[in-house]
């Protein structure tokens, strides 16, 4: 019976699961900041948009101060997982850590510091962090969650349960990866297209009536992926394309989050997740010329500014 | 003889042209502006950087008040072409045109507007524009003239002998085609690399060491703009990469005109430069999938700031 949460990272993920899981559950939230962690002690947690909450959350920086739990949600970025999970390394036996990031082989890197069972999760809900104990919740999409190499599918189940009580929504799957394949290839298009080109995930993503129209670009990058995940093995869950296409449908346009990391000339997810996908590429032997090409033009670009 | 010249256009690269065959020649400028004309006749032109130069022209803005000339140098921005053509028409009966745009195709659309003889040209010089009547010589290098349908390769060689003791360096050759497919394919990687990433053309460009160094995609994009030189029949005069490798190492990095034009939210060339190389690519049967991708990026990115 999971009764103590951690939330590993205070960023907009980590802080949307905090908020809510704190309604019916102990929550610790693990922050990379000190001052965030005191702000968090001193103020709890608003959550406003498509929920309104406050919450009251046991922060800290250092993993020796934070009460034991049995389920960890990884919430880290890309750029700092491997130093929270290098900080976790020797505490919280008897926990069960769950990894919500984008991408392939977060669970990886968490299990090389550590024998916590794992649950793979991916997330398709988003929120705005307004300030370090304010973040909205925007988009309230699924989680879906699923076993890691031998974690028991009810411990994914009984994970599951408690973030649809917390008022969030979640789904076990037996399989994750057909859904996680399916975020990838997405995630890998519309993340890098749109640190390219400056334009939030709107509906020149989708435009094939010109030649020249972006559509064009972004259907050739998910057939790339789809070619690897069908070499990798993996029926997807969700066609990429459609995802696509019914994302720009939606009234204002996401701005994803490689897009916001290019604007404050911040260093992108692009190696864990088109890293991921031309990596599995090549070692199933396809070719990813295209999403090569993007994972070139967004390096280029990060070297710009520095 | 030529003893008149008039400049289509009163950018860097006209600018150039101006100031310099001023010394050796009756130079007329037709701007795009009324008030550059104005400034031009009152204040003439200066050349600073690897000339020093001050320069009396007659401008206008109206073609009907410039007076007759030999040699009309057409060096408006593509953008700008077809206006230019198209306020030609009808006048200059005698004169010889010589077109000096990057990319292809220029030519053509002069032809459709006139039957003046033709000299394709294309240059390497560059400059920084400072103000409408002060243009600053950067790169002393070459521009490259050659006939253009049957116009005799005698007055190609009077208008390189021209500009040669103008102060400016040129040279006249049977065939511009091997230079300008060379300078085509450099500009189509080059410009939109630099739009795309917002690096300067800089050592980047060369860099192969690493799996996700940018000189891997230049070298890509060369190689498909060579395959299609090589279905066009056309025997390149420079290697496209040999040409990225020299430029990069020179001290200071180039500023490609597609980078300037997207850090001023202007529209680019790249319908005259990328766009020739697909259109001719297609013309031939030669799959260009990574030119065709930076095309649609680039043309997206203009349309987010619109």
């Amino acid at each position: 019976m999971i009764q103590r949460v951690c939330i590993i990272g205070g960023g907009v993920i980590g802080s949307l699961f905090a908020g809510h899981l704190a309604q019916v559950a102990e929550v610790s939230v693990l922050t990379r900041r000190r001052e965030h962690a005191d702000l968090l002690n001193a103020e709890g947690l608003r959550i406003s948009g498509r929920s309104d909450l406050q919450a009251r959350v046991t922060a800290s920086a250092d993993p020796a101060a934070i009460p034991a739990f049995d389920l960890g949600i990884v919430a880290t970025k890309a750029t700092g997982l491997e130093a929270a999970a290098a900080a976790m390394a020797g505490h919280f036996p008897g926990a069960t850590m769950m990894t919500t990031l984008n991408g392939l082989g977060a669970e990886e890197v968490v299990r090389r510091h550590g024998d916590w069972p794992i649950i793979s999760a991916v997330t398709f809900m988003s929120g705005t962090r307004h300030a370090d104990a304010h973040v909205e919740y925007i988009l309230d999409t699924e989680t879906w969650l699923g076993p890691y190499e031998d974690t028991p599918f009810a411990r994914v189940q009984e994970a599951a349960d408690l973030i649809n009580r917390s008022g969030l929504h979640a789904q076990a799957l037996p399989d994750l990866r057909p859904a996680q394949w399916s975020k990838l290839i997405f995630n890998a298009t519309v993340n890098a297209v749109a640190a390219v080109t400056g334009l939030p995930h709107d509906p020149h993503f989708a435009a094939e009536a010109a030649p020249t129209d972006l559509g064009h670009l972004v259907h050739d990058l998910v057939d790339e992926g789809k070619a690897v995940a069908a070499a990798a093995g993996i029926a997807l869950r969700d066609d990429p394309w459609q995802m696509n296409v019914l994302a720009t449908r939606r009234g204002s346009a996401h701005r994803p989050s490689m897009l916001e990391d290019m604007e404050a000339r911040r260093p992108t997810e692009i190696d864990l997740i088109t890293g991921a996908l031309v990596r599995e590429a090549a070692r199933h032997g396809v070719p990813v010329p295209l999403h090569t090409a993007l994972y070139r033009l967004v390096k280029a670009k990060e070297k710009s500014w520095s």
